[in-house]
């Protein structure tokens, strides 16, 4: 490709709406184009590297066996109120009526679509297992809308679904598409973590994030550097201290803290430790007759350090609170704790509440808590001596970096992570709700076991600058690249020898399958070198007039501070071995 | 690709909607799946189709100098109604609002976007000229979609826009999409025509029409077998008749022709040829004042031979008609024939009634036409004599068969064509509209010349079945085909001599860049070849015990009535020979 007959437009500055350095690099690389809130136009230099992208996606895919279709990006609601999805879904789910005023939705994901064709066509377990992909443009109405294409309204995804006879056979395409995931995100060439994932309502331990690492990501990652633990920090386990509870050697004293309602406060003014305080939090659940009428309220008093963050996925997964939960009402925390919240505590309710206390928290001595009176705080606090034991005992809270690791092989760390990828175990949620059955050997019919893959392909562009770039621009990874090689000759259009000598380069990249773009545009060297660095092209070679006397070319690598001088007739190969190629 | 990895499903039967060949193929051979109406699913053998036929389109369209990019298919209504679209388009334009109830349009074609993409980005002469393509998915939420893919609601269009400095550039523009359509469609291995079309309000002469020709086709094409000629209805001319208008032989009388209306039924009741009548049209045009209020009317008789078929789209450029007409009222008819409709004509008239005939009427003498009076015609009716020369005489009429060639080489033929294809030179349509202007060389803001190329991708699929099919299926084109060669091993899991020579011909086939499937389902040799012919795959190889003794392989191509014994050894050079690979 020369690059006259392609598209380049670069910028200098970054839109202002661009917050994250990913966005403000695509847009100002000129690779995405803004058309609407969550919209993008993806640009020819944009689009190379999409192009690229699912072409290894596509390849591992098939590799591991999976068959590729393509199903509709408008969808009829009818499959999607089978499973329940067209009314539960908020706004995020695009629904579009036709001139015949039919419901139809703007597809976010394919589970309803997929199953519907499994359940026409795959009617016997010879048949299975199956795995189904597509890589399709999907829509979701994104209240917010932000960081260019990584939280876009239509973008592209690819989703594959697997259909399995049983849970084994689930369990094996499982394993199967994770496997493939570290195939494609090797091949990318991006740093990333497999990284366990709550289920939610369907249990087992099937569900594994890729989160490419960087420090901007959203997501915080767990892990321990010394094994292979990885989780989500919705998912990570916090153990029980090693140590056991230590006995009372404080006596209880209600202290007056005025004005000092958070553990932080309260532990400065003491002159305390944050990790001898213990914060409290009000939650309420309430039982319902069959008209929908409240019969029974429980309060819940839940507890951990002060140093420590609620896990509010954990909560929810707790018996009492699994089946939802709301926080307690301001009456309903005077009226069980006799103070208005600030001051809140375990110790003198005036009404049962449900106490849970986190693991750290069960095994502390002598702390800190609120007193249920205004401007007042115990210390001293002990558990069996000043108050009861607590009714429960669990993990409740967000690891913290140092924390013991699960396996019980060294301590966690945190990073953090976008995630462009998950894998999930589905069970027989939709193969359920829309009756997709098939004959065992016996003729009898048994629900599907389904899995479902998703890899977000413009996502993966965002991830990729946001873990590759510095102040001059994008560095992508060779795989992934819009070109790998840019070719710069100094007066291509003034020097015979340099323009015969850049064209014979470019040839012969290309017969090597090496993908370069011959700069023939007749940028001045700074302007083009400066396009080439905000692009990301991983590698660059310069021919002059004056480096061709000597039979010389520049080479200089995204990442190298230097050039190279490299002889002319030598410099094909070495790109390409530079690239790993 | 082994058949067991892969997914076939045929039916025996196409299901009861399935109105046309291609559809009930399609169906049949298990390539798309229905959804809703006008919906599918491309099921994974439609799909390598669909591939293959957008990298054709990519590699020429690449090859004649566009570059590839991707528009939303959701897009916001604001650029809509900047060109008027959004209003003016009738429901066929699918439109959405968001969460914040704005609106917005599922793309049935994408001018807005890539014009506002140009005004953007295209700021300078130097710039230009410009193509930007993408292949993407489109909704046009049709009134009664049919034919499967031929007619759907979602489907894949390539959609091609070219940016010029001026209208030359323009049609310089227009003839390198003309000639990289001509290369993608030979490349398709279909037969085809390029065939003039009208451009509208736009003028000029540069549009084409790629129709594939099947007698299936919704379209009539008119060509000159022995010229280059060829068009579409709306367009082709028909040309004055050669010989001047006879003289007067007979006497105007005013004949009874009771009950009888038509011209076929008048030329029947009297004996005459069909060519000597001449059938009425009343139209009406109507002037209105600054507030709408209708001033004036003109009422207009338009006068084709009654062998004839008035044509609309030339009506709709004469003058004083081309900005709107209406049909007659039956009062107005009145008012100027004294006569209600089916005896009408153009002797004898109340008020003045603009006359058009078309060019064949007039030269015609001695003709039949209604008499302005109930149940009775003219014959011997004469210009000049009987009723003055028209007002106007014009082109208004579909030609017919054997009709003079425009060109004045040789006599017009008409064949049915499905379109496919579409190039258009747009002028400043859209530029003028978004006010899409460059800067000149003297720095004065010009409006951009553009054009667009459309390509149906998802029906050239119905189209190539509709014109390459037998009774037992589909019979693909080898560059487009779902797989180039069926591998068909008769006893693959019982005989290891089958199976090795059949896995070592899929290798030896796969690495000669052929793309074989081999059959390792286990079906029976009859209800295997019927899929492989029914799913239309060009050639089949079947190897047997029996053969391989003799160390020979069966080779049939789709076409052929009988197979050839070959050498196992020669086969793949052969069959890689017969591809035309």
């Amino acid at each position: 490709m020369k690059a006259s007959q392609f598209f380049i437009s670069t910028l200098k500055e970054a839109p202002a709406d661009a917050e994250v350095v990913s966005h403000q690099l695509m847009m100002r690389a000129g690779m995405i184009k803004r058309l609407g809130a969550g919209i993008y136009n993806y640009m020819p230099m944009g689009l190379r590297v999409i192009r690229k992208v699912e072409a290894i996606i596509r390849d591992e895919m098939n590799r591991a066996g999976a068959v590729e279709l393509l199903m509709p990006v408008v969808q009829p609601a009818e499959l999607w109120q089978e499973t329940g999805r067209f009314d539960k879904m908020g706004p995020e789910l695009m629904r579009v009526k036709d001139r015949h005023d039919r419901d139809f939705i703007i597809q976010p994901t394919s589970e309803e679509v997929v199953t519907d064709i499994a359940r026409q066509e795959l009617r016997s377990y010879k048949q299975l297992p199956k795995n189904f992909y597509h890589i399709q443009t999907k829509f979701r109405d994104e209240r917010r809308p932000r960081f260019g294409i990584m939280r876009g309204r239509e973008f592209t995804m690819k989703d594959a679904y697997s259909f399995d006879r049983d849970a084994a056979g689930a369990a094996k395409s499982y394993e199967q598409m994770f496997a493939a995931y570290k195939r494609i995100f090797d091949r990318f060439g991006l740093t990333y973590r497999a990284v366990a994932a709550d289920t939610g309502a369907i249990g087992g331990d099937l569900s594994h994030e890729f989160q490419v690492i960087a420090q901007t990501g959203e997501d915080a990652i767990i892990y321990c550097p010394t094994s292979d633990y990885a989780a989500n920090i919705e998912l990570a386990e916090a153990v029980a201290p090693a140590t056991p509870r230590g006995p009372a050697t404080q006596a209880l004293v209600k202290t007056p803290t005025p004005g000092k309602s958070t553990c932080a406060d309260v532990a400065a003014l003491l002159g305390l430790d944050l990790k001898q305080t213990v914060k409290s939090l009000v939650l309420a659940t309430d039982e319902l007759d069959e008209r929908g009428v409240v019969v029974k309220t429980t309060v819940w008093l839940l507890l951990v350090r002060g140093d420590h963050d609620m896990n509010e996925v954990k909560v929810g997964k707790l018996d009492g609170l699994k089946n939802g939960f709301r926080f307690a009402t301001v009456p309903e925390i005077e009226a069980h704790f006799g103070c208005k919240p600030g001051y809140l505590g375990p110790i003198g309710l005036l009404q049962p509440v449900k106490i849970v206390a986190d693991r750290t928290v069960a095994q502390m001595s002598d702390f800190v808590c609120g007193a249920n009176a205004w401007d007042h705080h115990y210390t001293g606090a002990n558990w069996g001596r000043d108050l009861p034991e607590p009714d429960l005992v669990a993990d409740i809270r967000n690891v913290v970096e140092g924390d013991p690791s699960p396996d019980g092989k060294g301590v966690l760390a945190i990073e953090r992570g976008i995630e462009v990828g998950h894998v999930f175990y589905l069970g027989t949620k939709y193969s359920k709700a829309m009756n997709a059955t098939f004959l065992d050997e016996t003729g009898k019919p048994a629900l599907m076991e389904m899995g479902c893959y998703g890899i977000g392909v413009t996502r993966i562009l965002g991830a990729a600058i946001e873990q590759n770039h510095d102040a001059r621009g994008i560095i992508w990874p060779a795989s992934i690249a819009p070109f790998q090689v840019a070719i710069c000759p100094i007066g291509y259009d003034r020097s015979a020898e340099v323009k015969a000598a850049a064209d014979a380069l470019h040839a012969e990249l290309l017969a090597l399958g090496v993908d370069a773009i011959l700069d023939d545009r007749g940028e001045r060297p700074g302007a083009m070198f400066a396009d080439w660095e905000l692009i990301g092209v991983p590698q660059r070679v310069v021919l002059s007039d004056r480096g061709l006397k000597e039979g010389l070319v520049e080479v200089q690598g995204r990442r190298e501070a230097e050039a190279s001088k490299l002889a002319l007739a030598e410099v094909a190969a070495a790109v390409k071995a530079r690239l790993g190629a």
